[in-house]
């Protein structure tokens, strides 16, 4: 699964990059150790008595190579990066792509952060499209954090943190749409500031 | 199918590279556009009475993005490249990995080029791994290829390419051994010079 992102979605972002001008270079973060974390050390479970450690190929990412993303934007190329990312053992493991833009915004002191996900933006009423909140007070995000749940409440959490770590904007947008990023930096979607 | 080698092949070998120190960097041929090349015009077929063009995501590579190699290498980096490979309209398109390794060996001016197969090297004998073949001078190499067919065939004119773009040393050696490189340039393998 991990793998595929790293071919088939990552590969196709490329080429479309690159159709329209843009130089992508698709790097995952086992590629000169982009992105290094840390494995998660598995729960505990009791099966037929026994204490057993269940333990998956997943974790947290940690560490930016910000010599091989500086190499790369200095000399004009747009990374691209996905998951998997490198553990302490130099092992392929899963993160969740919004703790890495977490650590790339720290890592970057990047001051916007475009977020594309399926949907117009934070909505009001997740079941209804039309109920897209335009503005955000960043003193407003634990509310707003509240209101929510499952993924859209992990995000906003995630995007509460890239204030703490120094943004001053996040637009949740919608990724489905013809220009998605041109659309969100022209204030569609949820403007967090 | 050629997206598969970008995302698992591509990427468990970064991995294993990494868990023997070296600094890999996987890259296929759309990322900054490392391998371009021309897409296949396609074959004229008579179906039903009428003249068809089919034509398929193929074709043959033809300019190294010898920037960005050099740049990775200098930092000490190691590039590990794969198919899919860019096309005169930015699509990615399906090629050869001997005909990317002739457009490499020429772009860098490589001495020495070590062929990986799943074979212990150029065999007397093709259905018997014990007829390795362990010297070819370069004066053999036409030869060669007519005692052969198929795949081998096709691999052995590349190989003759090589030496006319200026390589020294051929190695043709089995891929499928615990160190594979280890073993050709100790002289495992098929040694061509």
């Amino acid at each position: 699964m991990m793998m595929a992102y790293a071919g088939a979605r990552n590969k196709r972002i490329v080429e479309l990059c690159h159709q329209h001008g843009i130089n992508a270079v698709g790097l995952s973060g086992l590629d000169g150790k982009m992105i290094q974390g840390v494995r998660n050390k598995g729960i505990r479970v009791y099966q037929d008595g026994k204490l057993k450690i269940l333990r998956d190929y997943s974790g947290k990412p940690e560490v930016i190579n910000e010599g091989l993303l500086d190499l790369l934007l200095s000399h004009g190329y747009v990374p691209v990066l996905t998951v998997p990312i490198m553990d302490e053992q130099n092992f392929a493991i899963n993160t969740e792509n919004d703790d890495v833009v977490r650590v790339l915004q720290k890592t970057l002191r990047a001051d916007t952060v475009i977020n594309l996900i399926e949907a117009p933006g934070f909505l009001e009423n997740k079941d209804d499209e039309g109920s897209l909140i335009r503005r955000i007070a960043v003193g407003e995000l634990d509310a707003r954090e509240q209101q929510v749940d499952g993924r859209m409440k992990r995000k906003m959490l995630a995007v509460r943190k890239l204030f703490e770590h120094g943004a001053s904007k996040v637009i949740i947008a919608d990724g489905r749409t013809g220009h998605p990023v041109k659309d969100a930096l022209s204030g569609k979607g949820t403007v967090i500031e």
